[in-house]
């Protein structure tokens, strides 16, 4: 009986990074974390601030996924609508959450702070319940297997931390590399019949352009720690036999 | 009449970035660039080296938008498997380009060099047209309204370079920010108000925390430069309203 792979999709709501304003930060830490935990990230979805594309990709991925993550549009401001968004995704309404509205009042201690804008933060789907934002007033919403995040990478990670404990992984993928001088049209040939001979290892090649000089960096990840270690230490030889006598391997 | 509105999508195929290894740069870059050029950049998937999926994502993505661009898989070594994929989404056969042998050999300067896997790199779908790589021996291919481009950065934007000249894009969007040292809840209302009033300027709230303390960017954009400056003084005069009295405006 082979394990059960949990798999996930990451959906980036932003303008700003389709509009190249803003660098996405998101995508590398979440997959680096799912990957320690055992789930393996299938796609990331980058979608404007449109709740037509959200409704859409939100019901496709979360069909077909364990776990959908989405960050950005939780804030107070008009553009903040992935909580009206995953309502109508869902077929609920909006409700004002008590919980959510009491940590408003604890973080704005008036109640005539709560100005409309701000009120807005404490509605969430019907069904959905709330994830601990420590930094701001606004938390992030787990409905069903769908995890709404903030954009902001230092209270989207906090978020994250928040529900790892609960997230069911399988055994996590472990990872080595062999990094060599060599541009990669010289391994391949080789590289390819080792991938061949180790179908359960996965091999991937990343060429590097620097200074005017090409490195390559052979990349095997696999659960089976034990046949990964054979795995680079035929990589490494073939390397070593194709020129480059010490390669760095991590 | 209304401007056409030209739209893409971007592919990004990578093993690498689905397991956080490594943090894709591309994303930014083109979406900065295909702004200036005034195609827009409706959406990004990432998704992962495997057949199926970049043959189901291009057909659906080249058949929705004006341009389809994708990243990486186009090497030498056994997981590149973008030119395969690309002539299966094509229902085309992978032919031998003259062209793109010339260029190996002339790289090479040796037939006795062209390995295996280096001569992979001269086969493209049927049908399509190379885009010259100046840096090294793999270019890229556009085949109908898909332009398939290195996954190395440089590399991609070269090829990017050489293809910009030949996109057709509408009026560019021009973008101006007014940012403030006050949380987006303080200006959310009005903010929403001013957007109510300017349906033809897109405006998006981006907070930041840093050291403890929250600021907000305004970011207004749009294609009419006059209405565009209108609303960045309306957006200004608000901020300052709301007790910034000297926001930085660009």
């Amino acid at each position: 009986m082979t394990d059960k792979i949990y798999t996930s999709a990451l959906i980036i709501i932003g303008d700003e990074i389709l509009s190249g304003r803003t660098q996405d930060k998101n995508t590398s830490w979440i997959a680096a974390r799912l990957n320690e935990l055992g789930v393996r990230l299938a796609e990331v979805r980058v979608i404007p601030d449109e709740k037509e594309k959200i409704v859409e990709t939100v019901n496709l991925l979360r069909a077909s996924h364990d776990y959908v993550f989405t960050t950005g549009g939780i804030g107070p401001t008009h553009d903040d609508i992935t909580a009206s968004s995953m309502a109508a995704a869902f077929g609920v309404e909006l409700v004002l959450n008590e919980e959510a509205y009491n940590e408003l009042l604890s973080y704005y201690k008036d109640e005539d702070e709560i100005t409309p804008a701000r009120k807005k933060m404490a509605y969430i789907p019907a069904g959905g319940s709330l994830i601990k934002n420590p930094v701001s007033g606004a938390p992030g919403i787990k409905i069903e297997n769908v995890y709404i995040m903030a954009g902001v990478p230092k209270i989207m990670q906090s978020m994250f931390e928040a529900i790892a404990p609960t997230l069911k992984g399988g055994k996590p993928m472990t990872s080595r590399s062999v990094t060599c001088d060599l541009p990669e049209s010289v391994v391949a040939d080789e590289l390819g019949a080792i991938q061949a001979r180790y179908p359960d290892i996965s091999i991937g090649s990343y060429p590097k352009y620097q200074d005017g000089k090409f490195f390559t960096s052979l990349v095997l990840r696999g659960v089976d720690k034990l046949l990964l270690e054979q795995a680079v230490a035929e990589v490494a030889a073939m390397v070593e036999g194709c020129g480059d006598k010490n390669p760095e391997i991590v």
